[in-house]
């Protein structure tokens, strides 16, 4: 079904192979994690798989628990480098389940008392800010 | 911290005692799938560890797994039976991040192209639709 094939061309891949760059929070094997770009909450970041994968419907187990670990990690970081409340974990299926970029990601976003999600506006945040905010995360990291 | 305590009260421990009912789509040794009974959407299911976790933070890196593994089962089930164009899954941590029962579980939302998530009524949905939806799933499990 070509709806649910890999295309290597999309943004994630890029980054991956070093083509774009990224706000790199941490990297092991098997996974990625960065800010997100176009963030709805401050600290929003990202984790993906580095195998080929378009979303949770073809993604290995093992790659899929990989992603999960590396979430796990980066939220309890996440959370406590903001001094969040809680964590709303998005991740979108194919254009209809919300989904962009072709390749699987798993949304962090931090969340504080009363603070709604910022919507969907395409504006890309300030660079300086995503880069201060990637080391703030690292700096949490275990 | 009080505020990340696991509490054996709450209504998904008392669904894995038996001790409330749930429209079941599957159950293995770690992880149990049901019906939302609130639903945002048709096929709006859930799938929890068995093992005692309030959500992401304190879920052990194996239970995770589990519940990505079944997660993942789970959702190319409901896409499949649905017929549905694509799949929302969401995972909130504590009130902030949108945790209403306090054990660890992931949304699974079948989509539909130009159809929006239902908002939070905090009506129960009707008993025996979510039965057959549940029937519906399950038959599709490979």
């Amino acid at each position: 079904m070509s709806a649910s094939a890999y295309d290597d061309s999309n943004v994630f891949a890029k980054i991956l192979r070093g083509e774009m760059p990224a706000h790199k929070i941490y990297e092991d094997d098997e996974t990625f994690a960065f800010m997100d770009i176009m963030p709805r909450g401050d600290g929003h970041c990202l984790v993906i798989p580095k195998a080929p994968a378009r979303n949770l419907l073809d993604a290995s187990t093992d790659s899929l628990a990989a992603v999960m670990r590396t979430t796990q990690k980066v939220a309890r970081a996440a959370k406590e480098a903001f001094s969040a409340d809680g964590l709303t974990i998005q991740q979108f299926n194919e254009p209809a389940g919300g989904q962009v970029v072709f390749h699987l990601h798993v949304h962090i976003i931090p969340r504080f008392e009363g603070v709604p999600l910022k919507p969907h506006t395409g504006e890309m945040a300030d660079q300086e800010l995503l880069a201060e905010q990637a080391e703030k995360i690292r700096a949490c990291l275990a």
